[in-house]
């Protein structure tokens, strides 16, 4: 549609550190290492985050189904 | 199905400040960097916005999955 | 299938007012602008409606995602 | 797969009144004008019919979208 | 994949009375008069049926969309 | 992708018994008669479990729409 | 899009065992036999995990479909 497009976005951020906010309300933090077009994506060392910003669990790499994202920030 | 297309909407907002509405009945706010087919946005400045209209938190820039966006509202 | 299709009410609707009801409950009111083969509608001067079917909020110009729409009466 | 097909019964329906249920449990009972392969409908002098049957609110002519619907019922 | 398919079961169900659990746990008793690809199904004698197994209202003729089955079982 | 095939144990479940539980927690257990790509499956002597894991009601022949499964296990 | 696609993750879990959280917020624990491109995979010696970690239920050999997966992750 125009130059820019928003998985350009994506292609930036890998090897970066990414917060990914679940439709389910859920934050995961981690580094990028590879996506696709479904936005399904590779995460390494992902951790949650708790309500207070810091780490809840650590995850370890991550093969997240992109269907469950809500939004992708580098962080 | 006639010569303005809702998409044509997205296309004059970018690089302008929208507020979005997403299903689970928040909003963010922001600035419209890109767009695809989708409605994938990536959207920089990104703020969302608590019920009194004000900023809850900063965002950055975003990539926002479009079937989480109820309307797109330009500014 | 016949004659007329159900998209012709739609087309027919470029430039007057309609009633939106949203899957979620909510109801918007406002002109259509225009609209594309998932629904998706720009509506102009959109308002969310309150219960006493009065105006909660003045919205502008928006553009809506199919997918949220229960159904569209002209008005 | 056999001589009749479900669709068959939309198309007898064209000009007839019909009961809808919808998967959020409401009803509305109106005359079809038209419809599309995705049940899709145009239905005039549509109503919602309340609890106890009668009805709650006039609806007009509506456009319903085909994937909020539960069942179609000839009355 | 092998010699039976699933959709035979409808095929034979033809003429005949199924029992159908709904995704939203209501249950409809009815014959089974024509079917498609989506599982979209007409039913005649269709009725609803209540907590006791007994016969909760009269639906008559009924045209079922298919994503709302959860399963199909001939009685 | 590789050899083996996710669907590979739906085939050799054939005329075999398995526990399948379905996305909204209930457990059905039958007899495994055909399946398609779908996952929609006809299972003979199907019945619901409770939750002490014994029958809770006898289904008979039911076809399940696959989207509905949360997992399929041989038992 | 890059040289490393999410999917290689997959790809060398086979025979591994993996941690999958689904959508319902439930976690099985079990090794790799197969998937495919739907993420629908194939967990022998599967099983459910409490909220303590420890095992909750055995489950053998499952056919998990994949629509119901947030991620999944090599322990």
């Amino acid at each position: 549609m125009q130059g820019e497009r928003p998985f350009d976005l994506l292609n930036k951020a890998i090897g970066q550190k990414v917060m990914i906010r679940l439709k389910n309300g859920d934050e995961i933090r981690g580094k990028v290492s590879s996506f696709d077009a479904h936005m399904n994506m590779v995460i390494d060392d992902a951790e949650e985050v708790g309500d207070d910003g810091g780490s809840k669990a650590k995850l370890g790499t991550i093969l997240l189904r992109g269907g469950n994202i809500l939004f992708v920030s580098p962080v």
